[in-house]
């Protein structure tokens, strides 16, 4: 029985977030984390660019090993799956089907508020995927939510300030029985978006795509991991631009030190 | 005689704000605008990063047959001028020295101002430009400006709150006698920046580097152009993301429909 190594792919950092919930969570896995830190964010960007980077960096895992991929990252989880899919001979999860799964959970024939980038938003893959699942998702463009969080404005009266003008704008569509974050960044601003909805008087559950998706990756993986052997799963960082930074920022997002990140050159 | 062809780069949208000045500027010349949309934004990325993507579009337009270059672009000025200068033939003006030169009219031994991206700071480029013209720079990295302005909330209270903090955080280390739009998404907050500076008491000039630029390209290059010819000077426009969206948002920045953009691989 061999280690499943896992690849674990987002436009920067935000994807560690899925990967600090999977180390746990999985025994014995090794992970490799890329991010396209030197063509970030993709966020705003077309199908057609978010697909081709999106394709080169699976391409990159499954040349290294990896025996099954998680796109922790939901702009190419919503615009290029089905591409990454027809790259690579492995295995694909992304993090909407999980996320818009957790959301259906006894509430069929609500409404969902889904919080995401501009091209996530664009793709309407949420609102695809909840429709299959009888969910009315109502989709909202958050384009200032990735740079405040950057700037480490997490816990900031602007970034209430910003959150409350685009909740206010959402609510005027919907009245929504759970909240999803379509954006691996939004976790580390949970708290101001559940006390903003709050304010306008919505009760409504998070759900985190990030959690989501190692909880599914988890279920599949552990019995298999478990039976390569009990030790703790270990991984490695790549990154397209600079390493010093990955490791910098990259601890907040991943809750623990990065000892050791390779510069990776996918040719852009 | 013949047409010059002039090459203008930005990472984006911003660096049609100098095209804009220069189209009635420089009679009968030729524009060729490459904005690398696939790739931006440079302004929180590495110098070997920015280098490689500034120098794979300056090999593009002198290719084309442009006989100068422009690059309208603070941060690839900041971090890659002496690259681009080693990788092309023709000369090639970056918009931190017009921008600097500008600002020392008239202010010897005086402190200025620069807001920029992260990137630009960090380079120091504009610190080294003023000091050997013996203007002291106070330089402020402001990462919110950019997607601010490209939200479209130029005029907007969070804009305005957001400029207060930045400016009362730099304000603490300086008494400008001048302040320097170091970025060319600036200029479309130029408003709401000269009125924060005045709640603080400071009426210094803004000083915009497209502007500077553009009357530092035009000087050079309008007695060349009037001599092949007095027609207006026409331009074509090269993006590495989606036409479309360069075409819709690119011109607000030029002020004037874009007819045709054509799309770039640069292999990246």
């Amino acid at each position: 029985l061999t280690t499943p190594t896992i690849g674990v792919f987002d436009s920067g950092f935000g994807g560690l977030t899925v990967l600090r919930e999977l180390l746990p969570l999985v025994q014995g896995a090794h992970y490799i984390y890329l991010g396209d830190t030197a063509r970030l964010p993709y966020g705003a960007k077309s199908q057609a660019t978010v697909a081709r980077y999106a394709v080169e960096s699976a391409r990159f895992l499954e040349d290294r090993g990896c025996t099954s991929l998680v796109i922790a990252c939901n702009t190419a989880s919503a615009l290029a799956l089905d591409e990454i899919r027809a790259a690579v001979q492995v295995p694909v999860t992304g993090v909407i089907e999980p996320a818009v799964q957790m959301a259906h959970h006894g509430r069929e024939g609500s409404e969902v508020l889904v919080l995401a980038t501009q091209a996530t938003v664009q793709s309407h893959a949420y609102l695809l995927a909840c429709a299959r699942r009888n969910l009315q998702a109502i989709e909202k463009a958050c384009p200032l939510l990735v740079p405040l969080v950057e700037e480490g404005w997490v816990d900031h009266p602007v970034t209430r300030e910003v959150l409350r003008i685009y909740i206010a704008e959402a609510l005027l569509a919907c009245k929504p029985s759970a909240v999803l974050l379509g954006c691996t960044h939004y976790p580390l601003i949970a708290a101001p978006i559940a006390e903003t909805l709050r304010e306008f008087g919505i009760q409504a559950p998070l759900i985190d795509s990030a959690h989501a998706t190692a909880q599914e990756v988890g279920r599949r993986l552990s019995t298999e991991a478990h039976a390569a052997g009990a030790h703790p799963a270990t991984f490695e960082c790549f990154a397209t631009d600079s390493v010093e930074k990955f490791q910098r920022l990259g601890s907040h997002f991943l809750g623990q030190p990065i000892p050791r990140v390779e510069l990776l050159d996918l040719g852009g």
